[in-house]
């Protein structure tokens, strides 16, 4: 084997490891919605999770990565791995975990009553179209173009390492209007109050936590895409920024185990944009702002704004994934000890640019699927929980009388509130 | 360092990786049955996979892997480690996971009847001896003649690159005499209709679903055993597969949880023999229609044929196991975009023998474990469930009175039993 | 690329996929306590974990890796950077994982009446200024002294390849003054007679075993450091001395299912020292050994000496980190089929001195701590539980009233109790 063979097969190797890694976070996705949502919205979010990874493989295969990238796989299998050992083709699926990500965030905000299947369209074409067309002006065939407009206003192009905008804002501006379209879950505001509605369970919700925790260092170090670009200060940076966001949390939660496990979210996704460039007490600091954003933007969005965000994906990617776009054109500066090199200006016009594409694509295509075949479970279906409704089997089913008996009850009991 | 170290270096890690990946899929294994099963067999899951892959690591390595590739390693440590990093050592560590899966498949079929130290003896006897014997004809030391025998027939050797048929296909033909010999669990069936006995847990089935998954990658894609050559192909194959069993489980199932989760699996089953030369379309369809095998299987097997499978292993690893087999001999030809250079005989004979092996050893060992020291629990043990008769605890012993007074108030009513 | 550039890069991938291994231990560490306490401490388990490895991640940077190594990284990114690709911040990072092994060992023994507060402060020593100051004297800046001297005495240095001492015994030894100074929980023990007070969860604590038991090879194999040194031997060991725990506490125990989850971690913390020099048999009777010294010590410690440790923590990480540090002195040998080369007297020494520093260490903090803030909770906070006292929330929200009426009713109640 010469060197050139081993530097290749080391490449996908490399990637490959990054790709899993982050295929396993939607697993971390899934859990942190089981342990957020009531018993009876648990199976739903297990298989929302599962759809949305599927279906969003195909459409970025199909659409979205030609879309992002110009690269067509639709040739024969020994074309496919010819000259690189399918490196190509490994860099479909490690990009594909970010596209996919998309209908993972929205989830959380629109859990226990947005129907199943507009949701798995709105997330296919997110995935498949939308995500891919930001994604191109950013990282891909468009890029050129759109980054020297930014070069031309700010003084350097915008730059965003591992998706704190491309990725988490992107989709965290996506579900604001879901959110917003669908309202609020049944019980969950009167006229006057709000009235929290427990989780179900808190160890799922840390076991999600710890799942994206872990993953995402996939995320961040092999954002590199070549082992010969790898860089140990992108492990650092993460690992401070979620222990400046858990950190934080803990003080100002009082601590509260849900806003800690989420805070270690935050500063993870705050730092994916700088996490080449800051020093590592820098990424402390802008995690631990990211910790502050959350905690206080999530109390503000449910309970100043009544916006029924259930997880908080709004406020944990949305906000703080903008957060960390325009951090990164702050704490990157050479004097909190970073590499340097970023513009300010250039970080906000890419974030900025982020939330426009998101928030539009976003009112257009859950407006149509509201308007259309509509968005929201009936009340008798919210009422009954969408694992009876949607997947006729409860979470837990030898706990209760069983599926059959459940359903049973269920119609007697509809018939009379119908 | 020169070159050929890192090599060496290099394959080590590759395929270390591979058996610990491999190696956390067990527990994968344990969860997908602690959901699947009812509370009180729950701990007995979790011991018996732990137990199997325990006993399978001892026999594997003082029998099983000399039977299959004539290496021994009892020898001083320092000729073990003389000329290559350790690589042979790892490389037993990657088989062996190979090895004990064949306890693990069969664990699940005959959940919540079968006695604990007679399915142990079984699946020492088969990771120790029979599934070396067969491995031996495929990939081990006797594999000239048993593919050149193949290749005189089919025109090719049986292919078979990470274990479709070896592995699942082996281990789930393997579990039906045993079901058949254990009988049902206990009200699962009346002499005419069918009881389907509630499953306890859901999001842990969902979570065995997701580590299997995961590691799955490892499965497949270091089969390639050394760096050199690693295979994106394999990767994406996999991807793709699992992608098309989870989308037409979804569809079929109309939304099963239970169908999904299996058919991410049964997708990943699937793809495993032709994984190097599908291409990813083609390799989406083998693992939609082996969803379709398992949804309606499982159906035929548990409500015509009244096969108490419990986690429809036979189904899963066994039929689906043979349709990679079988599958890789069609799909892989380059009319459907693939690699080429399979013979659909030569699959097919490779794909029978390891019914006719696993199907007569199967119903020798168990019959013979039965017939001396008995394999099914008595009626009060299975009625008592697994974790107290076997393992003296209850898997959430908080919840009940505790373990003394279970075992007391258990004590009292046997007695009228008896 | 040139070779040494791929060199580097390997370099910090290799140590990094240990870093992010051992970081994934720690939810490990997490759920296994989760599921060893009731249900009323399951939060307080979770943030402890995720607490200490933040402050630990801190103190360790600012000041015990200077203390440990004598680099200091309070210097600009770009020199951080400048020669290595940040591989001397993933060693960092690797390191810490072990530092941050401390309290989370502790926690376990401690669990469900220490306050919080005070274990994290206990926690920051130790992982910021007592185990540096020990690890500098093994692996660090002045090991040189320290082992001169081991050898002076012993004939060859004191070896401990990934910890069995430096990390396990030394945090089970420090686990032990902070049990006996906090007391026993309310009602496990009478004045005559033992109640053990039952576990809440068992899959959950065989969840945090199987995280353990699967991050555990890149605790030990990544121990190399470098890719160059990488050793299949040492996986096999770890793998055999694993195997040898679990079969072991299988027959001792007579099927339990705490202590065969538990045996796994048993024959891994003891054979973390000598795994580079072992053969694999020799592995598993060392394996073996410990995990009858944790089933028969933990017996003893909890029924005749009526020490109240939860998790069997000094006996798990204590007893048996001792144990490993002692038997690489024996079973190493040549005439075991090892590689030879220690000193049976070193080992001891080393040994010995890790149990003299930390019991000194952890009766002089615990004390201090007791007498000044306080280190055990009230007596209704106990009975209240940590989650509701210190986190203010219930592990399972919904299945409750509640958390506020969960307060209203504590407070009601506790206005009598007072």
């Amino acid at each position: 084997m010469t060197l050139n063979n081993l530097i290749q097969s080391s490449n996908v190797l490399f990637l490959l490891l990054g790709a899993i890694m982050i295929f396993a976070m939607h697993a971390g996705f899934a859990f942190l919605e089981v342990g957020s949502v009531r018993r009876k919205n648990q199976i739903n979010a297990l298989v929302k999770i599962l759809t949305d990874w599927a279906v969003s493989t195909v459409v970025y295969f199909l659409i979205g990565f030609p879309i992002s990238y110009g690269i067509s796989f639709i040739k024969p299998a020994n074309q496919l791995m010819a000259t690189d050992m399918g490196f190509s083709l490994v860099r479909f699926f490690f990009l594909l975990t970010f596209a996919a990500c998309i209908p993972a965030i929205i989830s959380g905000g629109i859990a226990e009553r947005a129907k199943f299947w507009p949701q798995v369209i709105a997330g296919a074409i997110f995935a498949g179209v939308l995500y891919p067309f930001f994604e191109s002006l950013i990282w891909g065939q468009n890029s050129a173009v759109f980054q020297s407009f930014i070069k031309s206003i700010g003084g350097a192009e915008f730059s965003d390492y591992a998706g704190s905008v491309v990725v988490h804002s992107f989709g965290g501006w996506l579900a604001l209007p879901a959110i917003l379209i669908l309202g609020a879950r049944k019980g969950r505001y009167s006229k006057t109050e709000s009235h929290p509605i427990p989780i179900s369970n808190v160890p799922f919700l840390a076991l999600g936590s710890w799942i994206l925790a872990v993953g995402w260092f996939g995320f961040n170090v092999m954002s590199a895409q070549n082992l010969g670009d790898i860089s140990g200060l992108v492990a650092i940076n993460s690992l401070f920024a979620m222990v400046g966001g858990i950190i934080v949390a803990l003080i100002i939660s009082k601590n509260d185990p849900v806003f800690i496990h989420n805070g270690a979210l935050a500063g993870l996704v705050a730092v994916c944009a700088g996490s080449n460039l800051y020093h590592p007490l820098a990424a402390f600091i802008v995690g631990g702002i990211a910790s502050i954003i959350f905690v206080k933007g999530f109390t503000i969005e449910t309970e100043v704004f009544k916006v029924d965000d259930v997880l908080g994906v709004f406020v944990l990617h949305g906000l703080v994934g903008s957060w960390g776009g325009i951090a990164s054109g702050i704490f990157t500066h050479k004097i909190f000890g970073g590499m340097g090199g970023l513009s300010f200006i250039s970080q906000l016009l890419g974030t900025v640019s982020a939330i426009v594409v998101a928030l539009a694509g976003g009112f257009l295509v859950y407006f149509l699927i509201d308007k259309t075949i509509g968005f929201r479970m009936s009340a008798s279906e919210e009422e009954l929980g969408s694992d009876l409704s949607t997947h006729s089997l409860e979470a837990y089913p030898e706990e209760s009388l069983g599926v059959v008996n459940s359903l049973d009850s269920y119609k007697e009991n509809s018939l009379n509130v119908v």
